[in-house]
């Protein structure tokens, strides 16, 4: 794995080698359209189990590593001085639905921290549940910030920041001692110094910095493998990290969302979070292992059956879950007359 | 090209050599992720002008063949027999959004051919365009038939099926004569036997036939050039449909649609069609070739940024168009506190 990177030149130079091909559409007689991706699964000390494409090269994590960014409103204190549950912490990982539910949940944070949605640096959009999104513009009401499906990790941005007494306005910016905070965090776990990695900004306006997957695996093996491979402070954090998402995983997403559904079926042994343009971590409890994948073209469907089927084959999931799963991790699809017309699933090459 | 393809078997095997990386999705200082593509601009004689990946490998062309799939309702009459109009047309070749303009003529010309929404086999969905989709929720009603992007597509089936004394029923068989016919039309216009090639359902109920996009750019370009390439009646009926696509380029897609966009600044020179799972179709009648491209990844994103690079390389457009065109093009991203983020871009490799 890299310890270190170059600065990424923003073109596209002739890729040596190309990642497989690892999830296929198909319809009918045919396979439709393919998805290339990267996958990681590493342990804890940072030893590659399972490998598959190019993982060194540095990727987005996006909402992925929200596990990892949550790190500091435990560890600074702010979570026990707010008396944050398993909800709250589960929220602050969470890339949420905007059910109402996770809006109340985070409603009543922000209220309990002195804080209100106008505080949010997040932006808003229209909840990601159709029946929301439906009975949102019925009640003719505008999404706030509240709705945006990082304000549970906004709301853990704002509790850490008032926790110890710095200003909260310009929290999202890379400067603000909540980002630099997080950045420190992300490289004790991925062992890497970032101050040089490429960077951009995330679809809710914090920074996004490259990570290989290998070293973003890595990083969720140690949440999934603490001791020792962690300090005790950041141990205990993350264990309590992961049994908040274990314990709640509609907040972590939402009804009929494919880790939502995953965590309910399989609980603590996999706790695992999408990230935005095809990106998916997980961390492995039971088998001290962390997995990171991208799939090239940032498609989810693909990055949700990938994730799969590399649970599937780590024999994680016993016969009663394997069924239970069975669509989830290879869904149908189906057309607007409601005619099953082919299915998303892992190509033959994608083996162990 | 080829002029016959044994049957596909669906499995992924190694494929011999990648399509290229054409198209990239940047956020700050890096690529995040890449679409690969195949593309072929072809003559009306079947010369190849230009390709990029592996235009020999068979595609569904979705709804990018919707021109194609229209002859017949001018060839067998039922046009003329109507007296439909460009509007008409142009919806037949429509992957519409469901605006009130292109549900009210749908439904007007339904009632003109004594038909109605309950005769349509193409299944129900909510408008593509948002504040159509928010306006019908606060209507509370349910979309039918007539809001299916493809409902212009099935009036003109229906059409020609009451024009010939068929039964309506079922026209959405492979075995109707509505879908012989169209079968008939795709063998004629891309010189293959399709008998035998690997078949599925579309998402509006008809069939989906796999052609390599070599043969489906040759079709496009022989509705472009169609003198001496296709026999008199063929050659009026397909003028007579780049016509209206040109001269209705909002029905033919919507608000804010690439296609209808590029049709509004560029008049007939570029009649296009977009299809699903990352295909775009186009006939150039001025330089007579067509078009066809298929993003491995089935991303319509990456389609049309591809679809752009291909008219600006082949010096279709004057300057003011590209500048009119330009975001259109390679659209910025923003993200949701509409900060721009990165941009959709054709590759340093995508070149001629």
């Amino acid at each position: 794995m890299s310890n270190e990177h170059a600065r990424i030149i923003p073109s596209t130079a002739a890729t040596a080698i190309a990642n497989p091909i690892l999830v296929e559409v198909t319809r009918g007689d045919m396979v439709e359209s393919r998805h290339r991706a990267a996958i990681a699964v590493v342990d804890a000390r940072g030893s590659v189990v399972h490998a598959w494409g190019d993982i060194d090269r540095p990727v987005y994590g996006r909402s992925a590593l929200k596990p990892l960014q949550a790190l500091p409103l435990i560890e600074t204190g702010a979570a026990d001085r707010y008396g944050l549950g398993a909800a709250e912490i589960a929220l602050a990982c969470a890339s949420h639905s905007g059910e109402p539910r996770h809006v109340e949940l985070v409603s009543r944070w922000l209220a309990h921290i002195g804080s209100g949605p106008n505080d949010l640096e997040c932006g808003s959009h229209l909840p990601f549940h159709e029946p929301s999104l439906e009975a949102l513009i019925l009640s003719r009401r505008k999404p706030d910030a509240r709705y945006n499906n990082c304000s549970g990790k906004h709301t853990g941005f704002l509790s850490t920041a008032l926790h110890l007494g710095e200003p909260t306005a310009g929290y999202i910016r890379h400067e603000h001692p909540v980002q630099q905070r997080i950045l420190g965090t992300l490289e004790q776990l991925t062992g890497l110094t970032l101050g040089g990695a490429p960077r951009g900004i995330d679809g809710c306006g914090i920074p996004v910095i490259a990570i290989p997957l290998g070293n973003m695996a890595m990083a969720m093996a140690r949440l999934a493998d603490p001791d020792p491979h962690l300090p005790p402070a950041r141990a205990a954090a993350a264990k309590r990290i992961l049994a908040a998402m274990a314990a709640e995983p509609f907040l972590v997403a939402g009804s009929g969302r494919f880790c939502t559904r995953v965590m309910e079926v399989v609980g603590a042994k996999v706790v695992l979070k999408t990230g935005a343009e095809g990106v998916y971590a997980a961390s492995l409890p039971t088998l001290g292992l962390g997995v990171a994948l991208k799939v090239d073209d940032g498609a989810g469907r693909a990055a949700e059956v990938a994730m799969g089927q590399v649970l599937r084959h780590l024999n994680l999931l016993d016969a009663d879950e394997e069924t239970a799963l069975a669509e989830t991790f290879g869904p149908p699809v189906s057309n607007r007359v409601g005619r099953e017309t082919g299915s998303i699933r892992p190509t033959g090459d994608f083996s162990f």
